[in-house]
């Protein structure tokens, strides 16, 4: 008699990613993981892509932290439908607490998905939630050394968005050079400067998320 | 006959710090584990406290990250005793690892060991080193609102140390509400505003390191 043999090639996290996956291609939805530092301006970021966006797309955001909803709280100002997940001690994000905030989403009326991770440069990276995008944000105050310390996340990266550029006169964060030690890691990702206090660069940063989700939309 | 039990109340990582401790108390070495979101300037208040403690106090060094000795090699070039840990992606230092790093340093020659963690404000905080104390860097670029979502470490560090007061003329960062709100959670925690940038308030903060190594001397 032959035995069968299942390759258990996927992760119990993977499993659940890819359940996700699903739901945002049944829906046409466009989903982007934002990872970074705690206060690097992940929420920022968010505020202002929706300020940006909102005219063109339907977007909706899952918040992930430790604890509090001070995010979420900032998100539910703009009207928007935001689910806050609070991991209770948890460092990252994973796929069944995303499948969980899901239900609590109006999927069929969202053509965009924000989540936030919690901050923290290591952990999320090792969980896939089923998105089609994951971006950084780098803070110039955090330096320009970080590539060298945290390299996992920038080799996993879709973007880094450099934030907080309107600090760079009272700063030692050499653009150039964290660009290039970025690229040498990461050929293929996508650089943006911003500052989500004046909008700079904010533009730039929208069009993009506006053109990978027209990608997404006719498979492209 | 009698059944003996074991209690076992200590988890491997706990014991192992326990085993650190006494080698800690063999030399009378005050030990301190430095806390904090990547980029918030932990490196930079070693070498401030190297510059500020070194003709009173024989200083020790070990510097943990997820990749490269870009730390340990600014650490190194004050000549004092360093050690690089690499954690090859692990998120936080363990006992195990410090119990191996101390096998590189001349214990018998220190007075004072200054452990750098991994940037992250989640992990570290389970696992004890055998350290004496806990401090944790609030960089002010960060945003004041840190406590409210990563309660854990405010709860157990003994000092946080907020960094880079420099820039608070260029940022939203309410230092008054801070200090309650962090007071709030931790009555006995000691706070220090220090710019290791300008050198601002560091004189308070290697005074207290100062004193607190001295306490640890006298057993008192």
């Amino acid at each position: 008699m032959k035995v069968s043999v299942v390759q258990d090639i996927l992760s119990a996290n993977d499993q659940l990613a890819m359940q996700n996956r699903e739901l945002f291609d049944k829906h046409d939805i466009c989903v982007i993981n934002l990872m970074a530092s705690p206060g690097s301006g992940k929420t920022s970021l968010i505020l202002r892509t929706i300020d940006a966006l909102r005219s063109q797309l339907r977007i909706g955001v899952i918040e992930g932290d430790i604890a509090s909803t001070v995010d979420a709280d900032r998100v539910a100002a703009k009207s928007v439908p935001v689910v806050q997940i609070n991991t209770g001690g948890q460092c990252h994000l994973d796929a069944p607490m995303i499948q969980r905030a899901l239900k609590q989403l109006p999927l069929a009326d969202l053509d965009l998905i924000l989540i936030e991770n919690v901050g923290n440069l290591v952990c999320p990276v090792a969980f896939g939630l089923g998105e089609d995008l994951k971006v950084m944000l780098a803070s110039a105050p955090e330096g320009d050394d970080k590539p060298y310390k945290y390299p996992g996340i920038f080799l996993a990266v879709d973007a880094v968005v450099i934030n907080k550029v309107d600090l760079l006169p009272y700063l030692r964060f050499d653009v150039a050079a964290f660009r290039e030690l970025v690229r040498g890691m990461n050929p293929d990702v996508r650089l943006f400067e911003v500052s989500c206090d004046t909008g700079e660069g904010i533009e730039e940063w929208t069009a993009w998320v506006s053109q990978e989700r027209a990608k997404r939309l006719h498979g492209s």
